[in-house]
């Protein structure tokens, strides 16, 4: 049978299957934590994190900020904006001193609390757009049987980021969130971004139900919705990337635009980014009526949006369409320095010594990267295990000829060829090759994010 | 009346207070997150990141797996660890589709799940001891009227770490986190550590009582204890720093050592770190067991550690005992650069156009930063305002003496002083200064940390 999404996660050690026993208790990881909740394992600690610094990273120098918002809340939050009427039961409910609590399922509602505040204490002095960003946990009732992996879980982290902005600054706006999501998709993940590989979604209103099905002004529907199509055009025109329209299929909250690419040999259809309109927050915490008042502005929109969307279930596709091929950024184990040895005593210690020098190295430089030594006669086999479970993004090889011409064969994984490329080089070029595969993201937020965990055990 | 940690977290955009009116809205703050639920504004978010930052590098860079546990679980899960039994009123549950599931109380569960699945999987190749941390959300009932502002909360974050270690490994370790203590004390939080100001207190078994309030074997507490005492006497020869046993005093499950503090003004003593001993979880989940038939190992110690305790109770304590006071790396806005103007055209101009340069050094260095005009006789009450308010951490003067003699006056906050120190240097040399306000963290940690949120409105 085909390798699903979570058998990568496993074998890469991202996460726990839920149907895994539990050794020495006689029952399932899944029993313990509940269906739905992922458990990641060490190795998804560390890609989890890589992940986030970057995306915070990332976001900060696009000049969002960075905000973390409670996990509970009073229900009246939710009847204030409205969810506990339309989306209760989406929501995990409880009940604390005879009140009632809800877990967050969005992260929006506080969002806007603290745009609010800020409003507020520094009256007159807030630059608009103002942008705030959040790897926020929510959690989302899904019934058991609608479960998939990572792909459909009932607890999940959003890139969710919301724009407040005027008039003037939505369309400025929307072509940059497709930049961003450009910059994202291509440079951590490798996936490309033009006309063969993505199209946009525009989800509009039926101008006949606005008022009923869609709330909110028509003036504003027809601002957002013209605004979303001038931002269609001019990613057509700059990108050659296509989009259609959809009417009636908005929220009934606003209008968006979805990112949909191909993806895997198949080039699978997944849906990934979003952009989406919000005219009912503004409208229940009264945010025009507070803009006006706080800085004479009297027009706002508020733009809610997602590169990935939720990183449970973009990790699930990503893993299901590259077959557990991880960028070198975010691989647990980032690289493997392998001897083979020969029989040969001597030359088997000058092996050993270069091995052990070449991982020093790249350990020292933070690289998560392990020693491994085979055969001739065993490496074909030992390969294709490796291969098959952790797949070290570089792999580095030394045998007898590398150690007589002091080069070390050296094969990172090249996600546009999909497959390794071979490079000799002098042991000392061994960090070079790491920084052209770390180029992209360094090129995105100006540093490398190197978290040295040792994972050698892995292998 | 004097200020509390909460009028300075307010103060420097890190929190806000639930009693604030939300504004157009009716309604307090607090009466849609719900008491204990603290709601951390955009600075707040920036020092969160920041710190997260250091402490995840900081124990990544000495062994510890970086790790990322769910909020929710079914209560079977407490039902193996005896949470159930014995701290069921603690926690907030919640039914899902007919299973009873809790808001984690503590990460130690999940913790243990993630080492049990290691062990199984990579069996006999695990390195131990082995260490895990997370800054993981934990959310615990307190009856409302105990609650005060950051110290006292239901939903708090815990610097929160796992060693799972052989008998050899018991008292390095201890000593280890010791060191780990004092470091993050002094070096990121400028908390001297030394005989006069920190002490430790041991909380042991009563003898007569083990096998019954207090669980386990004899010969497990005797070890334990000893061990602990053992890292005492080191701490106490090689700082100076006293420590006194209390007998009785231990958890049901096992001996701990604490850190205690004296803090501010008053020298008030607070209770931080803590070094504990768990018997109960690898009993309930047989991992000596466990440990003997994947590594052939068969003593197996687990020891719970966290450095700061809670982040926002030690964050609320912070602010309190030094006024709001923070730390270069932590404090939202870290510098701001005043132009003092003088009515001269000319000069003001010089003025605008250094103050202007200077600023925009430290923003393409990544520092928080915002440009502030005054003029000389302004000057004084502006600065009273600033200081009382967001006290950037670094203040920099630009005025007619400045232009005149390529130079700038900067006046770093000088924490063992606890004042304001100034120097002269030229505008080419503003960096070298923050360098030296971030040299105890780049020693930490290899490298600054710098989040560029602009948090100009702030000022």
């Amino acid at each position: 049978m085909e390798k699903d999404h979570m058998d990568y996660a496993v074998e890469l050690d991202i996460a726990i299957k839920p149907t895994t026993p539990v050794p020495m208790i006689g029952q399932e990881y899944g029993y313990y934590v509940g269906a739905g909740n992922p458990l990641f394992s060490v190795g998804g600690g560390v890609l989890r994190e890589a992940l986030g610094t970057i995306l915070k990273r990332y976001h900060a120098l696009r000049g969002y900020k960075l905000v973390e918002t409670p996990i509970l809340a009073r229900t009246t939050l939710y009847e204030l904006t409205g969810h506990l009427s339309f989306y209760k039961e989406n929501m995990f409910l409880l009940d604390i001193e005879g009140d009632e609590y809800a877990i967050k399922p969005m992260n929006c509602p506080f969002h806007v609390l603290i745009f609010m505040n800020t409003l507020q204490k520094y009256q007159g002095r807030v630059p608009l757009p103002f942008k705030m960003f959040e790897l926020g946990k929510v959690h989302r009732y899904e019934i058991a049987g609608a479960l998939r992996g990572l792909l459909r879980v009932r607890a999940f982290t959003q890139d969710d980021a919301h724009i407040f902005a005027r008039e003037q600054d939505v369309l400025p706006s929307i072509l940059e969130i497709f930049d961003m999501m450009k910059d994202v998709y291509e440079k951590v993940f490798h996936i490309p971004v033009h006309g063969g590989s993505v199209k946009l979604r525009l989800s509009l209103s039926d101008k006949s139900k606005i008022g009923t099905e869609f709330m909110g002004e028509p003036e504003a529907w027809e601002f957002a919705e013209e605004k979303l199509f001038k931002a269609g055009e001019e990613i057509k025109r700059k990108y050659g990337i296509e989009f259609f329209a959809e009417e009636g299929e908005a929220a009934f909250y606003g209008p968006k635009l979805d990112v949909v690419v191909y993806l895997g040999e198949e080039q699978k259809e997944w849906q990934i980014g979003t952009v989406q309109f919000d005219f009912n927050l503004p409208k229940r915490f009264k945010l025009v009526e507070m803009l006006k008042e706080t800085h004479g502005i009297d027009s706002l929109y508020m733009i809610h949006r997602a590169l990935l969307g939720s990183v449970e279930r973009f990790l699930g596709i990503y893993l299901e369409m590259f077959k557990g091929r991880l960028p070198f950024t975010l691989a647990p184990l980032q690289a493997m320095v392998v001897g083979i040895k020969t029989g040969d005593e001597e030359t088997d210690k000058k092996i050993e010594q270069m091995v052990s020098e070449v991982n020093e190295t790249l350990w020292k430089n933070e690289i998560r990267t392990t020693p491994y030594f085979t055969t001739k006669t065993r490496l074909n086999k030992d390969v294709r295990k490796i291969e098959s479970t952790v797949k070290p993004p570089l792999m580095i090889y030394i045998g007898k000829k590398e150690v007589e011409s002091d080069k070390v064969f050296a094969r990172p994984w090249d996600f546009s060829a999909k497959r390794r490329k071979g490079i000799s080089v002098n042991p000392s070029e061994v960090m070079s090759i790491v920084e052209d595969m770390e180029k992209d993201v360094v090129e995105l937020i100006g540093r490398s994010v190197r978290i040295p965990v040792d994972l050698g055990y892995l292998a």
